[in-house]
């Protein structure tokens, strides 16, 4: 009987209870690990609706605008004047500080998406319709951030860049900077950016390295911003131009591709209605048929890229099938989070199998593609659907370098199982990087 | 006789029909491998000249030039936004849209080089003076993209980005924003950097990393770009204030270092005739005793750069001599369109051996190699020439590293060699990943 | 008796006598280490105080201030146009020309911190009292470099991009440009990012990743830059704001975490005084709550990447143990400066043991840790500070992979250890990469 079947005899005894020892106590996070996971003092600014305490310590008092007004010019006086410039001080009836913090300052509030909703209920619907679509979305990005496994696993300090941009779902001040809240300054790119950047959503260095980024930082700085999104305003497109037309919040109807995480058909008649809407943006500068041939292309780049990812995945599979991947998912701790993987543990290779999750806890070859599929192959997709061709280019050598590094150690791991096989397994393996210890000192 | 050899026998028998079979019907490239690869529909965008098919399906009739202005105005404004700011518009005698396109609807063409150059001959010339300095060089960039091998190996979806910069020697809208074509814009940095960005060309990165770059950043958009690229008219230069002084377009005359691809002897009679130009441009500004020191630097980066790079390409051969090479030149499939490494297989080791196609297809350690060749070298090459030291401190740390790494995975390879060497090679060696199926598939 | 005792016999036997063989003659560079390497012509440029040597060849004569301008206006108008616009032209008592390059034209001096400090007196005290808080700083930041054991092994090409940062010490041109002097200029985030680029110092990235960053981008434009950094003045802060506040030429009195070099118990009574400048900082309009959240969320994160950090070098220190690390610190050339580590050589483990200089000369898993240790955790720190949450993600994304890679490298070393153990040594490992052959060619 090999060791990792002893390993699996005794998880199956001790799980049940290892799990539930030394969580947290008083654990209050939210989503499907609610239990594993407490907040943290910076959730009630991730999460002002679910989390936020007003601070009780310093300022007593009930105050009018005018107070607020006055004190804040004062002490922060940099908020105070954005607020002056914005839209919401100039209105015939202005927005003043209490009708989104309150007038208590024992019991000032954080506002939330609904706060806004209150004066702009056709944006809060827009976003929330986005949820119809599914993930990846804005409207669903906070709750699958906490929801993840990975989210209730690893160290809160590790995950607390997750939140920071997920929080796009809990609060509007994401994408419009507080307290100015100025639509010309949402409609540049820079806006999406602080989140849409570096892996997995590079869309900051794909649109920069297109031609219509390279135009936007050469003239954007002389353009009229105040005008709407719409055709014959603005000489390039930004990324609120096409993905956000008209203003429009909701952002998840043209999603053909999301992202490039999985092999789609784009030729179902759902995808093939959002590819015409996609055909419509670009006719407001393009022929059509430029633009149709352009989509071909992105098309093919999709299934080659798919046909290398697919072959590298069935060269992991063979190696599992062959005992050689090492350690193996029953020679690691399962992550915590997921039940099934303690009772039938299995190697993550490909999408199903929890590729997407597979950040941690894995062998070495079963990150390497992951890495593949989720930096290399989703930067491909978005230099390639952005125009952007020397990320385009980089990404798609990168692919080509990974699948050679991939199949270089798999013949190694051939090898080794020929002549050894018997590797002894260092404990980081057996103890997992982001098992008890880490949920003991999170 | 080992299996190597075997396979050796088997592809002298089997390669003259493999090579042929298989490949796309009524394939009509261009270039030296013209019949092994089919243009696709982007390809009459890339390529006008050659590809170029009037779109006969839409609109009907012979149009003046108001007409176009009119029916365009509804459908694309941006275009002709653009194009009444530009001279086109503003001349004595205005360029109309028919002069570049033709009248008849159903016959509209592509602007080439050739079609600017009718009133713009100078330009066109310095242009194509480019082709006697060789390669690189805008001239004769789009040759040398369908003529090299892998070009016409590999899947088009992966090889468009190739053509996305290559094209700037068939079509001048590469570096000029139709239909402006505002000399201002194209005497700033982002004309050149959609393509001169990222490996193997990353020039945006080393500009902007600059004190030159930093204080474009900082006060490019006060400056008047409408003054010639001429001393006195720029605070600090440019890419075409040094690499097109006065707006000549021809690049190629001060080429020394030809990327860093190779090393080159600096002090040969024509390289320091280009280090005297480059002298004089950086006179503009500096002490030549400064410009000259900066220079020496440069030179002293490249030898002691091309003494690690051969310490390397050392290391490989004897490898290679010793047989440790896993898969060898014989057991992985030659590159298609490589008739003589079909029956002199060879390992792809140093410039002259063919690193500059190396991007798949070759053993894991002659690909690291490639990348420790083509993308550390020559961004730290980059990096120093354009005193962008961040980057070359990165790039020289990358060789280290990378010079490492080789070294170690040398040692393994002995040490497999000793217990056993005789590794059974994974099918995707055998097949390789951008021979029968991708040509097929394309 | 393994080879490689009998190889530390031989060193001990013969390095006395070939470390000081095939040095340069005359050397006379400066630091530590002066005897051992040579200023090329760019230290005159670099460290002008020690090593500028005027220009005799040219132009006989000494010159009144007109005279310089006349001329200069002529050979070099870009820098006569700086000159003008400074505050030097237009105070009541213009600086002129002589003023810091003198009149002899064949006695001309570059000017050094003390030259600007004659007029600036209290800018050159803040930036000498840096000094006391050690190093990192900008201050120690020339002689830190000049004294590195790496920076006299290796070749002077290769660090020459080190001295580009580090002669921020020795000439106030670093960050302001000459000849213009602009406050205004010094105020804005690109005076620092020149240096502050690339790992080891990501703070561009890290900057404008950051939703600072991104409204500086969109608005920092149309700002005035001639006001003071102070509360008020701008809507968002830059690099200056914070770390320079008032134009505090001090940088290093908030400095709690040192780059996330080391681990820093930021409790210390010491910390406690920065964090609380910190605070003061934020407060300008943040919230103190919302601060020391984030503050917190930021020990969090370091105590997390330490623990990770450690539990990596307990794994190399393990293999030391078990004699695994190939080649050892015995069998490989200890670095040339380095006295100590040729009698007791010791492999490079973490920043106590020397990791700070294991770029080269160290077996590939200690090189793993270097990059583990200062790359991604350097970066992970800076992207956490400055609220840049897709690099912040990015880089712990980076630790977790190259925890992962060390970790199974860990197990082929002992996988290795069991079959073999005998690795024979290729030369290049014996020779070095920067030892007698670089000194030789330098």
């Amino acid at each position: 009987m090999r060791i990792a079947h002893l390993n699996l005899v005794a998880w199956l005894l001790l799980w049940p209870w290892c799990a539930w020892s030394g969580l947290p106590e008083n654990a209050r996070g939210t989503g499907e690990h609610a239990e594993q996971w407490q907040p943290d003092p910076m959730h009630e600014y991730w999460d002002p609706a679910i989390h936020h305490r007003p601070e009780t310590e310093r300022v007593e008092g009930v105050f009018k605008a005018e107070e607020c007004l006055e004190c804040h010019t004062a002490i922060t006086p940099g908020i105070v004047k954005d607020w002056r410039t914005s839209r919401h001080a100039s209105a015939d009836k202005p927005v003043f500080c209490p009708a989104c913090h309150g007038e208590d300052h024992q019991k000032l509030t954080f506002p939330t998406p609904q706060t806004c909703g209150g004066c702009h209920p056709q944006r809060l619907a827009q976003m929330e319709e986005e949820k119809k679509y599914g993930f990846p979305s804005h409207a669903l990005a906070m709750e699958r951030a906490v929801d993840s496994k990975h989210f209730a696993d690893k160290p809160k300090a590790e995950v607390a860049s997750c939140l920071q941009c997920h929080s796009v779902a809990s609060k509007c001040d994401s994408c419009h900077t507080r307290h100015r809240f100025d639509p010309a300054e949402a409609r540049r790119p820079e806006a999406c950016l602080t989140c849409h950047s570096g892996p997995p959503h590079p869309d900051d260095e794909a649109f920069f390295a297109s031609p219509h980024g390279q135009r936007y930082l050469t003239e954007g700085n002389t353009w009229d911003w105040s005008k709407p999104l719409r055709k014959g305003n603005y000489q390039i497109p930004t990324c609120a131009y096409c993905h956000m037309k008209d203003g429009n919040h909701q952002v998840a109807d043209k999603a053909v591709w999301k992202f490039g995480i999985r092999e789609v058909n784009p030729k179902t008649v759902e995808n093939e209605i959002k590819r015409k809407r996609w055909l419509e943006t670009c006719a407001d500068c393009h022929p059509s048929e430029t633009a149709q041939g352009f989509f071909r292309e992105l098309d093919a780049e999709r299934k080659a890229t798919w046909t290398q990812l697919y072959s590298v995945e069935r060269l992991l599979k063979v190696l599992r099938g062959d005992g050689l991947l090492r350690p193996s998912a029953r020679e690691r701790p399962p992550y915590p989070m997921d039940m099934m993987a303690r009772f039938f543990p299995r190697e993550r290779i490909g999408f199903y199998e929890g590729q997407a999750s597979a950040f941690y806890n894995v062998s070495a070859i079963e990150r390497d593609y992951f890495e593949m599929w989720y930096f290399d192959n989703l930067g491909a997709y978005k230099g390639m659907a952005h125009g952007a061709k020397g990320m385009f280019q980089r990404l798609h050598e990168r692919l080509n370098a990974d699948a050679h590094a991939i199949a270089t150690t798999a013949e190694r791991l051939r090898d080794a199982g020929k002549t050894d096989g018997k590797m002894e397994l260092h404990p980081l393996w057996m103890e997992g990087e982001y098992t008890r210890f880490n949920r003991d000192h999170n």
